[in-house]
């Protein structure tokens, strides 16, 4: 599969699709429909976990429900397969915690005319000092 | 092809391979060694090039001599043709400037025993407060 020309569209709309769901308290356990059953793999603060069971089961454990997010930038590239690798570098804030600088990294796997997400590594930026 | 069990190994002694080189002015050149001459993609501070050769070109215009980094935390995941997906958050200084967080996702391609980096993105974490 050749290179998707649309990379850097599909990646700034993702994201924006994404975070729009995930930052809906009542909408959040929806982002389980991004994943494959099987093929996705997310790494949520180091910890891994894989297919949508367990990454749903992981997203309804989060205890926070208000996030308050700024995304500072969002760089994407083509995959060989078609595919996207979108990374971001943003900021949130959950609740009334401090906010934080966090970034994330998705790998969109095309299937048909879609898209899934096959990998997701979310981290936020602690860093010791 | 398989996923690689020895992903998370590779991710991490790919990383500290990768900077070791690049990290030393007088070595740093070298690194255009980890990329493909035309299926590499870089994305330098949101500046996107393609291949070898031009990514030679952007390192040896790097201004600065000395780099003192520190690695916060390195996760990595299996990708489906048996490469590794790497994503790093760190912090960095050059030469004599201030000290800033960056991040750098890498995707490892296996090709034989081996691996070429497919993707490279790199940003410092400058956010606009």
């Amino acid at each position: 599969m050749a290179l998707n020309p649309q990379y850097e569209d599909i990646g700034k709309g993702f994201v924006q699709q994404y975070y729009s769901i995930f930052d809906d308290p009542a909408n959040r356990a929806n982002v389980v429909n991004f994943y494959s059953a099987t093929e996705s793999f997310m790494t949520f603060e180091g910890h891994q976990i894989q297919g949508a069971p367990k990454i749903l089961e992981k997203v309804q454990s989060l205890s926070f429900q208000k996030i308050t997010r700024v995304i500072t930038t969002v760089d994407s590239q083509p995959t060989f397969d078609g595919g996207v690798l979108i990374n971001v570098l943003g900021r949130l804030q959950t609740d009334e915690d401090q906010p934080h600088a966090y970034i994330q990294t998705f790998v969109l796997k095309p299937v048909g005319v879609s898209f899934f997400v096959q990998h997701d590594i979310f981290r936020l930026a602690l860093h010791d000092v």
